[in-house]
């Protein structure tokens, strides 16, 4: 599937220059260019997706995981094959004025 | 100036929808791409060749600065207009076994 860019000269001719160093063509330089920012993209939206639909989970039941929980289960995935994964509840936070 | 890239197909949809979730076109989400990884190699090449540039100046003239007096100037820059660039010179080295 064959897609037209309209390039500006000088852009063509930075390309060029680019791939020449990074050993490539301008052809695969320019492929590599929109896979990576493509993934950028994707992984990006995903994770701001991920991150709503769990802040939206945790408003409507009122249930989440302490930082130190979490953090104790992340440090003893280095150490342990599968340690127990924190279980969500309703935590009574301590609001500072 | 066109250019044609021989885009597969999967990759075409994936852009077309990560230029959809960025509110551009695809023709414009992938002229950023080339644009960046354009700027970015460049960066990259300018980087090392400066880098190697001054390497070799070092090693030709024996000449540096020493990190404590750059770290000075540097620190210098945020509070006094035009502080005075520290002067290369041959240094001794106390190399440690």
């Amino acid at each position: 599937m064959t897609t037209s860019i309209r390039l500006p000269k000088e852009l063509k001719v930075r390309v060029s220059e680019a791939a020449g160093h990074a050993g490539i063509s301008s052809h695969h330089f320019i492929l590599q260019a929109i896979e990576e920012k493509t993934l950028k993209e994707e992984l990006n939206t995903n994770f701001y997706e991920e991150a709503e639909k769990r802040y939206t989970q945790i408003i409507e039941t009122g249930e989440c995981v302490s930082w130190e929980e979490m953090r104790c289960y992340l440090e003893s995935l280095q150490s342990v094959p599968n340690p127990i994964k924190p279980i969500a509840r309703k935590l009574e936070f301590n609001v500072k004025n």
